[in-house]
């Protein structure tokens, strides 16, 4: 009887932490990561804020919970990738899932430039950007090792420097399309991405 | 008589205005962004808050000059390298001069990366953000036209392309290597400018 009594509740938590989660990620959006204050996101999400504590411990441990939630989603999205099997095609993809070529990860990659900026002086969001930084590196690292190993033509190529320009370089185009969208548009982004891994081969 | 009374007080407001801009970056590269309220940041140049509406109307003012200077400082020290004329290692020097390749570069790109996240929320930020963005851009396009004007292998590159892809994976180097200094060294950064410059040529 106990569990069936307790279930709800937890699942209720948990929802409600997303919930809260959610609701930072707007505040963030719209006026920067300097309002996002437990105050501020409480009247953002339609809760007191003498609730928050129910859900987090600290301002830091929301906002690492929010930016936990970002990646999660991310890499949600890439596991659900239908791969062709053709290797560069499948990389190119994976590539451009990472980058703001839609409205919905623009605003994670917004929302991500706001957490990294903040990573620099919070040790606890530093630990967890360090995290994701790590995965996405491994990612393309795989990628590039997967080129070495599958087509001749790459044979010669320094696996760790490839991986370090490739992985450098989204970034950098993320950081672009998201400060000039004007500029860099998504089209011009995979243009590039292709061209890249098009000179890989040569 | 009345210019000179007055001249010791515009010295002496440019010179307080710098310190002011210095006392932020200090506060920003500290506690991060959303500690550089007003009152912080006149503590730690030591002025009292309400002498600050002497220098700055508004704090987004106060941090526009803050980037402001950070970006003249950078333009001083390109302006003062000495040129080889061999253009492939005078445009790798160019590019390093912009890297954080060293500590005082590194806190320079810290606070910039703060300003950065900021901009994308602050309007004032942002159009002092996308004109430093446009003068790197335009800086980096210039020398891949030189390239492709003076070097017969390089003629027949998408300068366009060519100018982007670099500038990207300069940003996302500068990232990485304050995010992750311990993964991208400066000894690396500077082996796949070399690699990718090198490729520009093939």
């Amino acid at each position: 009887m106990c569990y069936t009594q307790d279930m709800p509740k937890i699942v209720d938590h948990d929802k409600q932490r997303k919930k809260v989660a959610e609701a930072a990620w707007r505040v963030i959006r719209r006026d920067g990561l300097e309002q996002a204050s437990v105050r501020n996101i409480a009247a953002e999400a339609g809760l007191s804020p003498g609730s928050m504590r129910h859900y987090f411990t600290t301002q830091s441990d929301l906002l690492a919970f929010s930016m936990k939630l970002v990646s999660e989603r991310v890499n949600e999205r890439i596991l659900q990738l239908p791969l062709s099997g053709e290797l560069r095609e499948d990389i190119l993809m994976l590539l451009c899932e990472i980058l703001p070529m839609d409205d919905e990860r623009r605003a994670e990659m917004e929302v991500w430039v706001a957490f990294m900026a903040k990573s620099l002086v919070d040790p606890k969001l530093k630990f967890l950007s360090d995290e994701v930084s790590d995965s996405l590196r491994s990612g393309v690292e795989r990628m590039i090792h997967a080129l070495v190993a599958q087509e001749p033509r790459c044979r010669h190529l320094d696996a760790a420097l490839e991986a370090e320009r490739l992985s450098a370089l989204v970034d950098g185009l993320a950081m672009h399309m998201i400060l000039q969208p004007e500029l860099v548009t998504p089209m011009q982004t995979r243009a590039i991405l292709i061209h890249h891994l098009r000179n890989l081969y040569s």
